[in-house]
């Protein structure tokens, strides 16, 4: 994780607003926001080159998503294999296709080449500012920390690739494989949330990057961690599996703070917008993110990250 | 060149404005462009970060410019070897901060990842509008082509840093490691200028993108082309490297068309630009870029690259 400090420490200096999801064009109604993925870090090398496109550009909205935009188009960056044919490109455009009409957005230019190694799809992507841009650095002493959806369910899914856990239903690899931004419910909750990431490297440590950037800390609440049908499944079996849906990444579900007079609005958004929301915690005033389990009792986590811990 | 089939095949249905050097974002002032260099593909393992950085930058500033814009910022993605260290990025970013400061830009955003592999650098940059967006399109029958600065010295200097010339000045060296974008004769060609692209490519290969967008063929006299002093030095000794001249890459000067009508405003602005402007030749209506020698007979070159040639 020790591109993490660089960023930090070069690239900072040179840019202020690095921190949040996305950043905003100035004298323009645009966002725009960066994600690479690559062969062998972020994904197989067997990997569906349909699943490929969508990821790549889904990835991207979900950044657009938490900072309450909309997706609107992208510059398409392709670092590809020289032995790359026909097969590879019809099925990569077929899930662009899919996810330009499902998006509403469109390809707007890009760089092709070819190399002797891996692919590398690097999305720039566009989005339309909402009422009002969510930064990572707003949450506030007492805010209630909430997820979207259900956690930990691309990590699992990531699992039954390898072998290691069984998918019987095939939704835990469908997670992994092709997440769905929160675009409507990042446009819903942008009048209010105080802050708001998207959970790409894992609840706990996107939930410290919030905590760094407001200057907070935060308690969460294990036993309220949603869990899909699927997850819950696993981790009643094999409880150490906690441990994985509190750090795994590739969710892509929405992690934000609001203060606690929102509640009743929260409640009437999620079911505007057909999508789960779950309070699992609020903001101290610490520094950290502390778990705790349901007797209370905070949980160490073997797989820390970089994240640092009680 | 198989890229440049599957950008045709399988990108250009998806994004009618690919073909030009930057895009436009509508309902803004802003350009976008994008632009990727590979270690191993467009420089060498051992090449100084300080210029990589610059190079990375500059070579987008040159689309740019080539549709008559002004560079704006950027958005950076780097995939890094995992042992990257703090000299790297000292160096890297001694090189960002630099052109900052030249181009009046700023970094905008990024993604930086680890990988076990090479050095990548995606970086998308943004531009503001000119006068008027200069297509690739536009070249009309009978227009002046006419390209900047002095061509082939990028190239002569890659063979340099490979041992097989020798450039005793250092000159052709540095015109490879760190192009001009040419921003202010970009503007100033802007509001008349029929067609511009940046010599990326090699000058046969780039006239030939804007024959085809075009629909038209040119005519270019080989000993019209302008050559620096230093190259003019080497092809004198081994007139072979003509070929290498007309089709090397990496120059990004501006070829541009323009009807003759325009021949005094472009003496004009050459002067007012500091920047040499030759006509090296005429739009026809063939579909063909062909160069002729001083007896005015075509010139089949060796290393045609994907253009097909009399």
């Amino acid at each position: 994780m020790r591109e993490f400090e660089y960023i930090k420490r070069y690239l900072k200096p040179l840019d202020n607003s690095i921190g949040d999801d996305a950043a905003t064009l100035a004298n323009s109604s645009y966002l725009v926001t960066k994600d690479i993925l690559i062969e062998g870090v972020h994904f197989f090398s067997n990997y569906l080159p349909y699943n490929l496109a969508k990821k790549s550009l889904r990835t991207n909205f979900s950044d657009i998503a938490a900072v309450g935009g909309t997706p609107y188009g992208y510059m398409l960056g392709l670092v590809l294999p020289n032995n790359v044919d026909d097969l590879w490109w019809e099925s990569f455009v077929a899930g662009l296709k899919e996810d330009n009409k499902y998006f509403q957005v469109k390809l707007l230019g890009g760089d092709t080449t070819a190399h002797n190694g891996k692919v590398i799809i690097s999305v720039t992507a566009f989005g339309i500012k909402g009422d009002r841009f969510i930064y990572r650095s707003g949450a506030g002493l007492g805010d209630l920390v909430c997820v979207s959806g259900t956690i930990g369910d691309a990590a699992l899914g990531l699992l039954a690739y390898q072998g290691i856990i069984r998918d019987s239903t095939g939704r835990l690899k469908g997670r992994y494989d092709i997440p769905e931004p929160r675009v409507t419910l990042g446009q819903a909750i942008s009048d209010f949330a105080s802050s708001c990431i998207d959970i790409s490297d894992g609840l706990i440590q996107d939930a410290q990057h919030i905590c760094e950037l407001s200057n907070v800390g935060m308690e969460l609440h294990s036993d309220k961690i949603p869990l899909s049908f699927a997850a819950r499944e696993i981790v009643e079996k094999k409880p150490d599996y906690i441990d994985l849906v509190l750090t795994g990444g590739d969710d892509y579900e929405l992690l934000f703070t609001a203060s606690s007079e929102h509640s009743n609005k929260i409640e009437e958004i999620s079911q505007k917008c057909r999508v789960n929301i779950t309070k699992i915690g609020h903001v101290t005033d610490g520094k950290e993110v502390i778990v705790r389990d349901k007797d209370n009792l905070p949980i160490t986590l073997k797989n820390k990250g970089f994240v640092h811990f009680i």
